[in-house]
């Protein structure tokens, strides 16, 4: 039986996050999302609401559970039994990143492969970032995440004033 | 009638910015230079002095105005009757970025196309933050950033001691 | 007689740049391995600790000498009479910022030559910031960092409890 | 007036040649669609048919026109009096391309400007080369090129019988 | 069951294909190597022989097999019950056209995925083309194809006399 | 002594060229130029006017020599004693096949490094196929190539009248 382990911040969990999801568990016999458990100021989201959030979207696929992790990706994937860590690519730097993860990976856990699979066209410009911007800004982000995530970022956003930053598509 | 709008944070406007104007001027009735209105604290030039910058660069061209927007870039330029983003292209990762969130502003406003246009060679190495980093460390910026942007700079700077964090091309 | 400037923050020096020091070595006549006198705050190593980590690494090489600088490269380049920076190639995102940095730089000091060497197969995934993060979590580094360093990223390590905010391979 | 060129060889036109040039239709006064007259042996349909497709697919479009040329595209862009070309970007590829495209042609000819539409996300994988390979080895083509090219493919494909060389996407 | 096919012309098989196989193995319940039936002028070695060599070096792995195919990769595919296609990732240009293709196949075939695993770091430089590039101007082709591959090369390059046209690394 | 190669078809040499081969020569104690010995047929100019070509363009600079081989690159720099190879970067495509050679040429001769020089920005989007399209089609192309170069194209292709089969920039 192959166990795969599908790494990643999820803050939130995007429509692409949960096409990758599903895909991936047609072709493994299980499919773990492993949320990383990270320190609260870093990220929108606490760890117990973005393990829920992946929880409910994913709800109705038997062979998908959720989990968290607070080690190195390969050490938890080592530790329940994994064979694969699978990522999603959707564009070059994603590549970029990938791939060297896949080296260190290897280096670091040689009995565990990188399985990529290639974001779907509907998503291909989605990410976790580009969301949490719109929604700040009070754009429309419908069809791009979970009605959950949306009423939570919604939540979330509703309570505060200031915009970002600088919306990354303005870094210039 | 066509009107433009060229998007940006613009802190400091810089050469390649203005010819990115000046040539969507040539093509499209009228150009609007927009300038995102950062909260102070995450940009260099409060949002007023950058757009009297912009204004002074562009002020022999009658089809060029400046503005200022705080919402969703998509949601400005339906308000101001756009129909177009300008967006000034000079290396892969710009592309990268751009098609994302051409992709993404499609999606949010399906009437406003992005038209891209190549940075002209001699100013394809230029970014605010390259230009920042250079003030910072004393070098010299001349040609670069008009004059009156080098004089804000040299102020802004001359002010301050200490060296930027780690200059972006030392990041290794 | 050819003096290169090798200029980075090596914070800290991995076996990725102690490879590259060591083939500039063999180019050119002298090598400085130039190290960025960055701010305390922004770097996880004091100065003259990287300083002393480089050149511990590199003790054997007589034609490799180590300095500090907290100019703009080229000025300090100049300063020294160097004719050619060395800089290491490792990805295409190298790529990209290497080929800005080297424009723009060719614009503030016309004398000066960029040369870059291909990073060793070997060291191709190896980055400062990824030892970091696996240093951070608990992972093995043995192999990629020398064991001068490696000890010091455990001690600085072990004296703290909080994981890396969102490693970078998890930014999704 | 802005009179816009659209070049290329269209062999055959695709749905996302089509896409680029409606769109384009809607920025800039009148569109040409400029069909580089190549000699027959270097293309699958001569330039008379690759003609008569683009018009019949652009045919209610009342400001888009088809046209034929033999020389420079710079050269016939001049003659006709357009101030801009148009060009579709998919992909990185075809970026590296464009841009080198566009600062060539721009040392030629410095008053025509290059811009650049983002292909929409439904025709990002396409290319005419894609198009020919499936329709050689009988894939179904529809929804990628419009039904007139669709059937031009399968009657010029029904009378050979051997397969393509190497399919690109199998160049390993 | 997970049947996966790796479709490729394998002319010939190298060992970063061999490693992408065998890796691939572990992971999916069968592996089908199908080889590309390619009009012989097209390729230095025909099917026949590409398939022995390929059969050769997969021999110790009972859940590899090898066929052969003259179709569309995704019709061939289905035929035979596969549900996943493998691909090897070495760098950004396969990248570019991996994803196109995924794109295009998913089109043609909804219910096959794309899988893609990245080359292990010794093989990263490795393509069918450089190997034979190589083996033609009589280099050292050892631990970089299977010893039979190897022997077929000498003996095919051994008849000949002339050099390449233009080694592609000197494509400038 | 640091001898240094710098191969390439150079059919013909451009400006581009030209300058890398100017600047490795301030760089190393010997610079040698050399050109690759195609089959005619495979070439625009025979290896003997190609040589010249580049004899000319670079007679005013001491230690520069030109001379041809038909062997493997770095079988032909390790019989002359060199132990540099030179290579010009240009762009992102440039970069990937540079570095996946640099690996492979390590492999073949381990004591022989690859140094890469950024391109000036003025050539950056210069090539020999390029300039050899612009001239078929009778564009200018002054000040890209050598006189003498300029020459010899005009010579050869107003012999010819046939355009050329797709120009690169319209392979869409």
């Amino acid at each position: 039986m192959t166990l795969a382990v599908y790494p990643g911040s999820f803050d939130p969990i995007t429509n692409g996050h949960i096409d990758i999801a599903r895909r991936a568990a047609v072709i493994f016999e299980h499919v773990t999302v492993a949320v990383y458990d990270t320190p609260p100021k870093n990220v929108l989201f606490p760890t117990e609401q973005r393990m829920r959030m992946a929880r409910e979207a994913l709800a109705d696929v038997p062979n998908i559970s959720v989990d968290r992790f607070s080690t190195l990706t390969v050490e938890y994937a080592q530790r329940v039994g994994a064979t694969v860590l699978v990522r999603g690519l959707r564009a070059i730097s994603d590549f970029e990143n990938e791939f060297q993860m896949a080296l260190l990976n290897r280096k670091l856990a040689p009995g565990l492969d990188v399985v990529c699979l290639m974001t779907s066209l509907e998503y291909s410009f989605l990410s976790s970032s580009y969301i949490k911007e719109v929604a700040k800004l009070g754009g429309c982000i419908d069809g791009l995440v979970p009605p959950l995530v949306a009423r939570a970022l919604r939540e979330r956003y509703g309570r505060e004033s200031e915009p970002p930053p600088v919306p990354r598509y303005l870094s210039s």
